[in-house]
């Protein structure tokens, strides 16, 4: 399938747009290619854009004061990734995204975002809706971490993302889970 | 100020709406008050409504496998609270919601939100940046999780709430923190 048109059966499952409002919609996003381990946004950056994903599988990660890495969200095909603190607040960016495989992402500039929002009743409802579903994502995921219990993250994971197992390295899963390696084995392997 | 000054200037900070619309919005909102201490939302509830605070202080907290509690947010004057992977997907409750102090909130149900947004566009507007604002919050409490170091988390948590400790029990704010009282005690009076 075409970029544009993953796009907008994206859009169609939560908004109702003319074909004219899709057209001007899709025409302020911009597709870029990334290689694998390529950064998408580094620590520090200023950042001004958010990526929907359209093949590959980004992640992003933090890497704490004893500069261990966590991952917090792994971004699959017609996921949202970005720093959205440093992206809406205007602040540098305090985490990083990089491509865990190559991938092909569709880029959206802020400003654009605001525009398209004041301009179109629906594309505000359709972010609305994209927030407030990654806002749900984020909670289940600090839930998960407060959980004690690794084995009960790590089948949720699966359950969340059964293709993952067989496309991202054993220690990306170990760094979401916030396991070591070994306790990983034993996890998947009883 | 009363319950209807503060919400419209809660509003005016992110959205514009006519006198009238702004009649009808607050028309959709019912006043409730709770005594210190009393439920608002428990752990496999079915979630219909969330909640501005007006006055007071509530938490949102989780009870893991090992029956230990965790507190996700604390919600002061002004910030709303309830269990959105509930209120928004149908599910049942997995935190819950009490009030630690007693309060007065403005309770609106999801249906009357979902009106409110597709009639007025700048109340969906504002809803947008409402729920993107508490995104970058979960963000924000996800990278204080991870974050090893205990001290860090508990200077973040006083620079966000100053007020927070002088009516806050300590062992609510050990509860967020994810230390035990005698770590805390030994933070803020090192």
């Amino acid at each position: 399938m075409q970029a544009k048109e993953i796009l907008k059966a994206h859009i169609a499952k939560t908004a109702t747009l003319t074909a004219d409002e899709f057209e001007y919609f899709f025409s302020c996003f911009k597709l870029q290619s990334y290689k694998k381990g390529q950064a998408v946004i580094s620590e520090g950056d200023r950042v001004q854009h958010e990526y929907f994903v359209l093949d590959g599988i980004l992640k992003t990660f933090y890497i704490n004061d004893d500069m261990k890495m966590f991952i917090l969200q792994f971004a699959m095909p017609t996921w949202w990734a970005s720093d959205y603190n440093a992206l809406y607040t205007g602040s540098k960016a305090t985490v990083s995204v990089d491509c865990i495989t190559k991938a092909e992402v569709l880029c959206l500039a802020g400003a654009d975002r605001e525009k398209l929002c004041s301009e179109i009743h629906q594309v505000e409802h359709f972010f609305r809706w994209r927030t407030n579903r990654g806002y749900v994502a984020a909670h289940k995921r600090l839930l998960s971490l407060m959980n004690s219990d690794a084995k009960h993250r790590y089948e949720e994971l699966m359950a969340q993302y059964p293709e993952l197992f067989s496309q991202v390295p054993k220690h990306l899963i170990a760094a979401y889970l916030g396991v070591s390696r070994e306790t990983l084995s034993r996890l998947y392997n009883p």
